[in-house]
């Protein structure tokens, strides 16, 4: 459940009414004030803000409530939500300020000269002496936003914007939006190889499936920087974290338990890659038109086709209820409601779901809990909350800061280990198998973890100084 | 004349030298030392840190004399126009900190989808719900940086770093660099359209010629916001702001004067279209094949074709030699040393120079300054600096305020008329025709004659509070 808060300011008929009325026609109607400000007081009538913290959608009821009070004007209704997006939420900002001609002729003309030259005769150098090594762009089409699909490059704005918000106060990198105006998966491509050379990496979210994988893929052989589809692997790094912590709360082995994971679009393919490379040796993936099935042909489908050819992909048949029968995992990132009950009462005993479909899960997560050992969503009212945050901060520290050429799958897994890790086995039960987002180990353990697995595996051009 | 700081650490030994002997070294070197830090301070020894200001590429003929000096060891030289460079001059900061989840929730998943939504049901929403507003791309393909030419978009960026510094400082424009890895004019423009819908203007910046042209001019045409670059109209714009306060000094009216322009690139076309603007009737623009005549067949290029068609410009071929006999004004944006005394003499009485070669002026300044009356370059170690520095803050400012659709001819003549107007009856001689860029009214000066014109010429969208 959303929760917003809005500021509404009243003009009060101290005659007429007191503010106990007030606070408690507030909480009638679902809302709960959490700070008053009298901006006047008069003898006969004052003026007064109130913060009420209330349910998405749910403030008009409470609006409407204090209107139908006597003795009240509601002036004026704030939206803490829009009035934290006016005029956007980052900004760029000079290192040092420019004092004087001194200054100026060190950071611009004619000093710069000098630099740029020295960055003519060595490329490399564009990592030491430019914003690069610091830098990542955000891209996005807009076609796959949040829960809300194609709403287009402008729309998408204020979630490229918060993410860069993110990467800064979490893991100190520079994040910039770029929103492009284009859905042509070569045009996506090229677009983004011309504007590379400030960029230390490339962090796509929100494109729709299937062409992000070609995008990602292409992008990756292409660049020599990193190239990150967090929708993808963002969301298999903390999946993956979160399974290895409930499995040793359950006590089964990853390479015993039967896996059902439902939705293989840009996460579901991530996702089935991750649990291979973490051992699992019986995977269902399964989509609208049911289980893909070892052996199959998916000629539509390259990245199915792929799995299909996975010895660790079971061979039999059938819809998502005929299949999830005795699984011991259930991973959604699918739809709303697919899953009754009934559905996960067939499933093994020390059952996992991750129901992790947005905005409602595969399965109304106050029934789920009742029924399955471990539960987890990816919303921030439940324990266990599946949240991608916990990884695009450190893994791209990570890969800056020894200066990976890519970000692999050993990069990933070693990720979600270390994810897992920051949980320890005192702390780690039902409730929780997933760190918090503000748990301030996350992207150090991520960050370390990254780089060592990308020394071992050959694709950090620089040991940072702690590693060496 | 530039100049760079340097930071030589010494160890002294104090029975063999004194600080008054390394003073004078580094005098007699042409150094000035402008701060001492004793690091670390013995018996016997003794560490420091001199700062020393000193002449471009003097700098080791100071680090030798020190060399020379016996008791003396340079442990160390670092210079601070690279240190400053270190990383990158610019970040991008979240506005407000996200402290818990409640921030989260407003400013990322799940408040920003309202956001989101908001937007995708009204685009116009993008100017006040995101950074668009206040956000410019200042734009390379590293083709003609500084003096330097081609030199590529990786060693661009510390110029576009710096220009972004300068936005943000003088104008509270946030302005990120783009670096292109293409030089191919289409693949430019495409994407640059590709990027465009998080930006609110584009700053074109060293583009060579003549692709530059075509770049701009298709832009705004197929962009809805302001396109300009800056080197030729920022220059523009700030040689005709000189020129129009030098013909008050020396008691011309522009509408009587001869004008030779020198050098019809970017920049050379852009100041003859602004002084045609301003009401110069007599005009000879000059290239290396001599004066562009009135009616000459310019095939090969566009802009000269339109310029040979204008009616103020003069139909009498020759050489640069042949052609300055008797005019008043010579504008040179060309290259060094392409004017003798000689030639200077052949101009009017009360002859006016701008030299902008860049880094070595058409004709040497302590020459040319015995010969004419107001005489400026592009150097900051003479008076009369023509600094684009001056313009773009202000211009962007004002079309970003007014949200322009375009940057037109009325604005860069207002911007240019605004920037004259800085300096005072008063103040206004040989010496000071053109104001400081530190000079605090610059950009309030040109962002209101900027906004002013767009609303004449109807291509404000958006009419700023303090013009309502």
């Amino acid at each position: 459940m959303a929760y917003n808060s809005i500021i509404v300011r009243l003009e009060m008929n101290h005659e007429r009414i007191n503010f106990g009325n007030v606070a408690s026609a507030v909480s009638k109607a679902g809302g709960d004030i959490t700070s008053i400000d009298v901006i006047r007081s008069g003898q006969l009538n004052s003026v007064r803000d109130i913060t009420i913290h209330v349910a998405d959608q749910k403030d008009t009821e409470v609006i409407d409530a204090l209107k139908q009070l006597p003795g009240i004007v509601v002036v004026n209704v704030s939206d803490q939500t829009f009035l934290a997006h006016l005029g956007g939420k980052i900004e760029v900002t000079p290192k040092m300020p420019i004092k004087n001609r001194d200054d100026l002729s060190k950071v611009y003309t004619p000093g710069v000269a000098r630099v740029s030259n020295a960055i003519h005769e060595n490329r490399e150098k564009a990592y030491s002496l430019t914003i690069k090594r610091n830098t990542v762009a955000v891209v996005t089409d807009g076609t796959a936003v949040l829960g809300l699909g194609d709403i287009g490059p402008e729309a998408a704005a204020p979630v490229m914007e918060g993410k860069a918000m993110l990467f800064k106060q979490l893991a100190g990198v520079d994040a910039f939006p770029i929103c492009l105006n284009t859905k042509d998966t070569e045009e996506i491509i090229r677009t983004i190889k011309n504007i590379s050379p400030i960029f230390g990496g490339i962090n796509l979210e929100d494109i729709s499936s299937p062409r992000c994988f070609e995008i990602e893929t292409r992008l990756a052989q292409e660049l020599d920087i990193p190239v990150f589809h967090d929708d993808q692997h963002g969301t298999a790094i903390v999946v993956v974290a979160g399974l290895l912590n409930a499995l040793k709360v359950v006590g089964k082995r990853i390479e015993h338990v039967r896996v059902v994971v439902n939705g293989i679009g840009a996460a579901g393919v991530s996702i089935c890659k991750m649990l291979l490379a973490a051992g699992v040796t019986r995977l269902v993936p399964v989509d609208r038109e049911g289980a893909i099935v070892r052996g199959g042909g998916y000629d539509h489908h390259p990245m199915w086709a792929w799995l299909a050819q996975q010895p660790q992909v079971e061979d039999k048949a059938g819809t998502l209820q005929e299949v999830i029968g005795g699984a011991d995992v259930f991973i959604g990132v699918s739809r709303g409601n697919v899953l009754s009950a009934a559905d996960v009462e067939q499933m093994a005993s020390d059952r996992i779901v991750f129901a992790m479909a947005n905005p409602t899960p595969e399965i109304d997560p106050e029934e789920a809990m009742k029924i399955v050992r471990v539960f987890a969503t990816g919303r921030s009212d439940y324990p266990n909350q599946i949240n991608n945050v916990l990884v695009f901060p450190g893994v791209f520290r990570g890969a800056l800061d020894c200066r990976a050429r890519s970000i692999n799958e050993p990069m990933k897994l070693a990720a979600a280990r270390a994810i897992a890790a920051v949980v320890t086995a005192e702390e780690r039960n039902e409730q929780y198998i997933i760190p918090s987002i503000f748990n301030e180990q996350v992207v150090a353990k991520v960050r370390r973890a990254v780089v060592e697995a990308a020394i071992l595996t050959g694709v950090a051009r620089r040991i940072p100084p702690d590693f060496r």
